[in-house]
């Protein structure tokens, strides 16, 4: 069933890299270089939860394409008057939203790419933009073959043009190509577009205390516990 | 003057990798393996020189936007029955037009860029299509931050547009962004949109016997003999 997969592609938010771990650190590092407290905890979470609602006004209309930075920033912004966040400098609250470009990746993610590049082309498949997904990549040394962004095609995922990119520019059949992603709506969207999948669990995204995504019903090619399982279950 | 350089961005027919062995040495073991005899230098350097003329019919609009892929495609087809050489199979001929595909790096390249990849992004700025760059990278073990492709954004070189991604993608001034290139009119086109320019000329593109280029009278940031000798010159 997955025999002819040339080619792997990753959501990059959760599926490779710790967000909530990583920027609730430079929140919690920041609060306390500016005598700040807050509660990070929820302000990280908020700002993750920002983040479909801020895509769906791209994705309507009701914004021209605006990449994710731009997107982050605007979610920042309005956290930093909710949460009473004052006496941040615009260098100080540019750098903060640049905590996303600095996303530690999970444990398994640098070796599990490293052997399954041996294999197969791999590369990202994330809404994070083209700047972002590089210096996310470079920092963590995440070893991509390629950066699919949809600030290439201006849609952001699920939308279907999204995950035509990679077959497309890759000269793939769409069943080449193997999405890999801890999140099953993301997959069950590639899915309808022909591509192959791969769920990888990660329980921790949205913290220890988080419920598990309920896959009861839903069908994947490929679980796997992490990165290098994957691996060792696609042969590389 | 090179002093806020961020990213630097290659040419890669002729800058990273000697096109013209590469493909000689596959018309020659073709022709070995069919039995067929021909001017395999005279093709291959044919096969080249259609390349801006196709390149151009997409310029001009007389063609639709079609990837390098399908234009050395349509070039081969003709200097297939111009040669006289016959009795290949579609798979065959198809094979052939991806050596393309397969072209070895210089022999500073791979060791230049791994040095320039620690202090700078490095990406390509091709007229290849995404897939056949992912596919020389890889093959070659060229270590890309990130795959600039005219494809991207459907125009080629020297079209304004392909110069100005990289800058655009990267979130940086054109003026951070450098072009590496073996091509002086390359170099004076990124120029003109405000990228920095190093020039490592490749007097063996064109074979032993060719002539260098005359850059009397034009100016680069930067000039360097190879790949390990730009990296000294950046401080990389």
């Amino acid at each position: 069933m997955t025999g002819n997969v040339k080619a792997l592609v990753f959501d990059v938010f959760g599926t490779v890299v710790d967000w909530r771990g990583s920027v609730l650190r430079e929140l919690e590092a920041m609060g306390r270089a500016k005598g700040v407290a807050a509660d990070w905890a929820g302000f990280v979470d908020d700002w993750r939860r920002g983040y479909q609602p801020s895509l769906q006004r791209v994705r309507s209309g009701e914004l021209p394409w605006t990449k994710l930075d731009d997107l982050h920033r605007m979610t920042l912004d309005a956290l930093l008057e909710r949460y009473g966040v004052t006496g941040l400098s615009a260098a100080e609250t540019e750098r903060l939203n640049r905590a996303w470009h600095r996303l530690d990746p999970w444990p398994d993610a640098v070796a599990g790419l490293g052997r399954l590049k041996r294999r197969f082309v791999i590369g990202t498949l994330s809404n994070g933009n083209v700047a972002l997904l590089v210096a996310l990549a470079k920092r963590a040394g995440l070893p991509w073959d390629v950066v699919f962004s949809a600030e290439l095609v201006q849609h952001y995922k699920p939308d279907p043009q999204t995950y035509q990119m990679p077959p497309q520019l890759l000269g793939l059949a769409p069943g080449d190509v193997m999405l890999v992603a801890s999140h099953p709506n993301d997959l069950a969207a590639a899915a309808t577009q022909g591509l192959k999948t791969a769920y990888v669990p990660r329980p921790l995204e949205w913290g220890p205390a988080a419920k598990a995504y309920d896959v009861a019903g839903k069908s994947f090619d490929v679980t796997a516990r992490d990165f290098n399982h994957l691996a060792e279950l696609l042969g590389a």
